[in-house]
């Protein structure tokens, strides 16, 4: 399925206009080699990856966008909706395939394919049916583009990551999950509105397990430039601790409460995924709390363990994890998180 | 529903943060009246009003996005997955209501809302329900935005465009309907493609009623500034008549080809009436085929009747219609076009 | 000296091309009085005052630019070259006049316009010398747009910004000088190319007076959320006080060295003030070091004086400002600079 | 000269933040060598080069910019001013260097490196001077970037693109010269100004050699796809020839007047070049008047020759020269052109 196969419909022997059109100037060389484009695959054409798609296009990021999806009729009418927003938009190359070999020489694999869980299903068995999934998807992405970057939305985001990694054989810095940027995302917006400031002026993270057990970064939050903890202190405004725990309840629950009214998540996915590819492949070197391999770090031990940490992203991946102070509380909780996800990979056989 | 009430979560007797971080300066006096902000309203949360609310959010056109629908669960979802982006977007006031009062002193209204179709209901019943529909929705928004302008997305577009002009009692060059303005930019993307060259160098209208009706005004198109139709001629290219309208009916089809393969459309339609939204809003004076009230242009007599015209936008709405030149074959098309709407329009009682 | 003036050459009795292209839809109504555009004044053509009008330009910010200065061939030439980029952008009004007139209803008007050091004057003599021309700039910008706010850029930017503020009339928090917001984006570039990070992941102020005697607030740098100095401390890295005072120096020296290396500054200070302009129009609730009048804050006492705070700005001009923590050390800075300003303030009458 | 030398100033022996503050992840692979970033070098910082280079960092268009020059105090000056403004920008690395080393593996070199008339000096002889300047910096460009493109801005532009083809041994599709897309700037700017359209619905070209003797198109211009001329003479409008020859005259005009009212122009050649920089890096494929290798089109015969005409660009250069229709006139003027271009050459021994 090709961009152009549905709209060069003039037909064989059909009037060429463009060479009647253009004359290519004397002694024309044709393009270097080395010449290059930016592209992005997607690989899941349902709501997540759509609204990525469709930032990724907005925000001009890429020279070729390709979708990849098993359902041929829901990825072909995609593509087409897409293409026919052409005259909007900056020219970029959008195609869609039922075939890996479209993908090929990508800087970028975003993968948000995953099976949905059948009722009375165990976690674990949905899980095994997802990482019997990636076996179909991570292997060719990775041969068709052996430099590019893996960029893991599925969920459970942290063992679906270390699935991906392992499945392709890149160094781990070439292999991130989306993780816990969203929740900080969400966590900045409820500190932001609560203040009235710009959620752009707010730094705080959500870090460890994306989910239920993932541990918010109180030390780290700040505003402006102003760290909020210790001003309270300062201030003397008695610490609520109380209060500052349902704000995280309330960023766990928040996720749960837009997919009870809608059905699912599309929108904010969207741009927090498109905001990290921005950061990957414009060498932003920019601060996010993503999934990365996280063994050895702040004392987690036990094994290959990928979990969301504040790790600066560029061109080359993970450039680092961020040395955030975590409270004794915090570090425990990472660990245990840690421990728990090498407990369910152990029952995957990677 | 308010944007801040989901989020100011920290209770009664919570700490005022806010109060003790920032400190006004002595002699800080009010915001003056006159100071307005631009604000966008989107009745309808389906597929088409969302990709909409979502292209104008992230391309900050407003300082205030409202959200009205009757499905409140749906709403309030819709409304917290865009909130959860503020981390990655110029702060905007996103807002969502059952009650029409929160769309006051919007600068421009955008209808999305539609009834469905009933098996076995015939196009003029479903067209009836549909005005009662905007019954409920276009007073009421002309009431709390007396000053507003009325963009109509929902089809029929060109008759539902007559209904809230006729409801809102608005001067006609405040009302106007999406209309072709995604038809052309279809057409202009398969010319775009079959040349190989940007669809924004590409100038194409189609015009008259949106859907199977539609005109090709082939004496129009050109491409970075040269007429095809005086080029093919010039170059002794035969004039393949057939070709051509294959173009035009590839782009009547492509709207019942995405619905056919994804069910709906959404992401065109979405930066198309963004498109439009920008042109109007910021006052730009492009020219644009929008449905727009027609009687007496181009010798379209019988009644009062919208149908698309390449009309120029700006901040007071339709400012002119295009004197394009139309063949005889082409008037006539837009005239017979005009007589099936009226004769629709004298069956709905308005 | 009008936009269109240069352009409407075809002269009288000329071909009233307009007319004959568009036709207005039956019934259209003029705008309403209510809807407003955006309308930024620029006095002071140099190179500060032109990077600041372009830069606005770039970022498509306002509906309508106009420029003012006294000497007429440089403002002509510097409108002409900015419409002359038409083609490549939004579509914007830009004018340029002599008169203030055409600044009629602007939301903000930014001051670049000073005199230069005559040799061998003192810099008293060059301050009443640049009193007396805001005697002339500022009542005319207050009597054409008594809602707008004001931001200086001219040089000794804290004693100009009490002087516009006092030949206003406005209340304070609408009176903003541009102070050191560019200090401090130099301040965060240099921490940011030392760490190889990102300037916009790094938090650093500097405050106080604008110049030799600005105060860096050690304790509120940050890189992504992580406060530089505690982290020093915690891994034990000796804190080189010597090291951060260099750093602080050379961006002390920054501005000295840019003039002495090409005769002035431009880009910088154009991007700083555009995007204050940003800020303040489109109400983002951003916290920016600026000029504010600061009695009463951090213990600073002695009369009305405006220095450098981080202020949150919007727009209504300055919204407060943020109780940042300063050592004993910085404090004392503070209220010297404010007792130095004072005291030239003293000697200018007004 | 490097981006960080002057901000690493932190000495021998000081703290190595950076490898405290992130720790890589285990397992971490170098960059691979295939992943590029794009670059852009600006040969000359004077008014028309830093124009170009400031619009290029707002429009967000490279990874790298390098800005070449032999005055190094300005050199610095003007990189340092740029990297100040980097907390207000995307990351770009900005670097400014004496020798071309610094430009090696550029995408895009842009010359506007020029020496100045002496009074009394032919102009034969100020172009010798110029093609002796350039032969010390298009081979070494050519050198270090063998598979870039090379645009040319300085003037007289279409024998300097001669010229730079001529030494730098590259193939014609690669080497540009601005030509005449400011000029078509102007023009559209104008009929849009007298039409109150916006400039971006005008279609108009400027063809031939830059300056006096370059040819309007008159039957290409349209108005939203609304050819002109044919309109006229369908409306029964007299067409005055005159009146169009004088918007004509007064676009020849405008870039004298600008330069004696301001001393130089900068702000449209920078938005001008900084738009085709955009079309050539991200295979825009739009078309545009610019000056390329002419002989064998339109007639144009007699030896190698550029001048501008509308040529569609991308990623490999020109991609070829639209066959617009050209009048008996205009063909003449265009060879007539050509003409006196060849015997310019003819005395400069390339």
């Amino acid at each position: 399925m090709h961009n152009s196969a549905s709209a060069s419909s003039l037909g064989p022997g059909g009037l060429d206009l463009r060479h009647t059109f253009f004359t290519p100037i004397p002694g024309t060389a044709p393009p270097s080699s080395t010449k290059r484009h930016t592209k992005i695959t997607v690989v899941g054409v349902g709501n997540v990856g759509m609204a990525i798609a469709q930032t990724i296009l907005t925000q001009d990021l890429v020279d070729e966008l390709v979708l990849i999806d098993a359902k041929e009729d829901k990825l072909r009418g995609e593509m087409l909706d897409l293409q026919h927003a052409a005259a909007f938009l900056p020219r970029t190359k959008i195609n869609a395939s039922l075939d890996y070999d479209a993908t090929a020489n990508s800087d970028l694999c975003i993968v948000t394919a995953g099976a949905r869980q059948i009722p009375g299903e165990s976690r674990l068995n949905l899980l095994q049916r997802n990482v019997a999934l990636f076996r179909h998807i991570v292997p060719p992405l990775a041969e068709y583009s052996p430099d590019c970057m893996i960029m893991v939305v599925s969920n459970p985001v942290d063992v679906l990551t270390y699935a991906a990694w392992k499945l392709s054989g890149f160094p781990p810095n070439r292999v991130i999950g989306s993780g816990t940027n969203l929740d900080s995302s969400r966590f900045r917006f409820l500190i932001a509105d609560h203040l009235q400031v710009n959620a752009q002026d707010v730094q705080a993270y959500i870090v460890g397990e994306h989910g239920d057990s993932s541990v918010a970064l109180w030390s780290s939050i700040s505003v402006g430039g102003v760290p909020i903890l210790s001003f309270l202190e300062r201030q003397q405004i008695p610490y609520e601790k109380k209060t500052l725990e349902n704000i995280h309840k309330e960023v766990v629950q928040s996720a749960y409460e837009v997919i009870k009214l809608k059905g699912y998540t599309s929108w904010a996915i969207g741009y927090s995924v498109a905001s990290l590819a921005r950061t990957l492949l414009r060498d932003q070197r920019k601060i996010h709390p993503v999934s990365v391999l996280a063994n050895g770090l702040y004392g987690i031990e036990g094994g290959d363990v990928f979990l969301s940490l504040p790790a600066q992203l560029g061109r080359n991946g993970v450039l680092g994890v961020t040395n955030v102070h975590l409270t004794d509380d915090e570090t425990k909780q990472l660990r245990d998180s840690a421990k728990t996800i090498l407990e369910v990979q152990s029952q995957l056989g990677l």
